[in-house]
């Protein structure tokens, strides 16, 4: 790689646009960091705090350059709404590729209220589009790669296995059967999630209509909180969200096994999710940069997730490790009580993907990290109290979800 | 129909949302039109004018008010920006039906600049989804019934004819071939068109989330201008675009033909396209209000066209009525030279649908309105100046697209 290729990383800030950036600037590359804070703002109007003690950008960056000697660079933009200033930078940047991840990614916060509705909605696909018209507007040949999710695909799969964005079908076409293959029909399940199926449309069309490369990404629930160059410093260390809204399910349950909190679980425990380590989002992220599809090609679409487990059974091995108690809320989501997954993500093992899988050291890991901040815990924010639809019962304050009665005793791991 | 059913129609000042308030008035709903004006509006940027002078909506109104003694409403506000008035205008209202035109709705005005791109995907993506979000939040179960195209599903469909929105294909699971039913693959063409296949997501979405009860009505190109109601009065007059952005093909031959400009074919003309009357546009809309989804029913969508012409067939016949020659341009989309196009439309048709189709009276009539008027049309706005990309040049100025140099030579139509 030439040392002097530029990477610009929207939402550089976040859970997986910071480990990212430091990922990629350690490989070499020129790293630009965009993003408007607003993950950090979210956290003052949930009133919620990151469980790891992060530090503002400015001083992540300083220690950053000071222990490599590698400098990131940092523009506080909201890419929705400053188109020209993005379009601009872009133009003087010229970067080799550009790693999105400048969306609100939030299901449950997407499902608050119509305002979160609202929000989510405008700001991905506002910002997505002015990406994408930015890119085309600067003339220059700059490869796009977007954090996607597995959520696209929707869970009710009944025995089909997941392939990577295309699906093949045939076609009735005078009596003979066609083959075509076709984007994989979207089945979105939250606001959040179906502002990912209409991004996936804008790729389609601007890779079509302009010849942009595009790469979408369509990642499995994360875990974790380190990687490599995160560990390198305190200053360094990646945010860690345990809360009802961006707590996603492996890493709330460590956190909860931590402060004592019973592990909370939606509905039966029955859903079936695909799960990465952050380790290897960063490393797909570099993957994927490395391989850019080849000028008027469709759009690559990987699947970013490298092994599938059902809730109850990750639940049971937490309170197995930990000594937590599991308790059933119900489940805020409209969705089957239970499902199957099975996902192809072939690409990114052909491309040297060495997969991390959830193994008892990697959780140790993790429930260390827990324990040692479980003070900046506030317990009163573990529990969701989003709803997809104001029939699902909320408890006696009209915040937080009920238990569910015929399985509201706990049940102790050991 | 109990006479105190009331409809909401957003873009109710436009050029199909005008007379269908007009028309459902006249059923006996009680009519409240939303809109900003924002066609009205964008004459003014463009430096055009309806080819009729149609009147300020206040005086369209007060002019039905004394002729029928009927009362429509009208609020001016922006579906976009305007969330908390929409709904509670949908609150106060309590319509049986929403119908939605409220989206910028020309292809080549969404290409011309990515000012015009962002307003497009901005104003279309944000309305539609208010307009979802509002009827959540108000707790009633109002039908929305929305104007989408025929353009959603491209016009390279090789030998398959164009269902009614959902394609039955066979899947491979393990190893059997399975029938399923999927909503059709959008190909949209241009920046205009993908946002109704986001529409289209944004609908399937709160339909499968919220049980919202939603019509998509597919329309192909509109022709003609009056219907019953607005030959009522000069003041009901409805506007006709004839200009390079929103004169759409049809009408537009006609009124170069008034002018005497050369017809406007771009590229060989060899593109296929589905039409439809204007009058059949508000029945479609009149049987589409009268025949909701049943409650919990996917969304439905109609194919609202009633026939398929060849552009360069349509500039034919003009040129034969009329005397008028023929020019080809370069054709500023990215699109096939040719292509077939075969539409299902059967459900308007079982709806009772009896269409009206291209006939010389009817072209006569559209003459006569445009020879009335031709003085308001300026010359130097018919040739279009959007274009797809970058490399479609555009004439000596920098405006207006290039005839195609070994075609430039006028046809004669006799």
């Amino acid at each position: 790689m030439a040392s002097q290729e530029r990477i610009i990383v929207l939402g550089g800030d976040g859970f997986c646009g910071w480990p990212t950036s430091l990922r990629l600037s350690r490989e070499g590359y020129d790293v630009v960091i965009v993003d408007n804070l607003s993950r950090r703002k979210i956290d003052v109007e949930l009133g919620c705090q990151s469980l790891t003690p992060i530090r503002p950008i400015e001083r992540r960056l300083r220690t950053w350059q000071e222990l490599t000697g590698r400098t990131i660079g940092f523009h506080n933009l909201n890419i929705a709404e400053d188109y020209h200033e993005l379009e601009q930078l872009i133009e003087a940047v010229r970067p080799k590729a550009i790693v999105h991840f400048a969306e609100q990614r939030a299901a449950p916060y997407s499902m608050k209220s119509p305002r979160h509705k609202r929000y989510t909605v405008d700001n991905n696909i506002n910002g997505t589009h002015n990406v994408l018209c930015a890119i085309v507007e600067s003339g220059l040949d700059v490869h796009l790669v977007h954090l996607g999710t597995m959520g696209v695909y929707g869970y009710g799969t009944a025995g089909m296995s997941i392939p990577e964005g295309y699906l093949t079908v045939k076609v009735d076409i005078d009596g003979v059967d066609r083959e075509i293959e076709i984007p994989y029909p979207p089945h979105p399940g939250s606001i959040y999630h179906m502002t990912k199926t209409l991004d996936a449309l804008l790729f389609y069309y601007y890779n079509k209509n302009d010849d942009v490369r595009i790469t979408d990404l369509h990642q499995g629930v994360v875990w974790g909180t380190n990687t490599e160059e995160t560990l390198l410093h305190p200053d360094l260390i990646n945010r860690f969200d345990w809360e009802g809204d961006y707590g996603t399910v492996l890493n709330r349950f460590l956190v909860e096994a931590a402060v004592g909190h019973p592990l909370t679980v939606h509905g039966t425990g029955g859903q079936t999710r695909a799960f990465i380590h952050i380790r290897d989002t960063v490393r797909c992220i570099s993957l994927a940069i490395q391989h850019p599809p080849a000028r008027k090609e469709r759009v690559k679409i990987f699947n970013q997730a490298t092994e599938t487990h059902r809730v109850r059974d990750l639940a049971a091995l937490v309170a197995r490790l930990t000594g937590a108690e599991i308790r059933h809320y119900i489940n805020p989501r409209n969705e089957a009580p239970d499902n199957e997954l099975v996902i192809h993500n072939e690409q990114f093992l052909e491309l040297g993907l060495n997969p991390i899988t959830l193994s008892e050291g990697l959780l140790q890991e993790v429930i260390e990290v827990a324990a040692r901040y479980r003070d900046r815990v506030d317990q009163s924010k573990i529990i969701a109290d989003s709803r997809w639809r104001a029939d699902i019962p909320l408890d006696r304050e009209g915040r937080g979800l009920q238990t569910l009665s015929p399985i509201t005793q706990t049940v102790n791991g050991h």
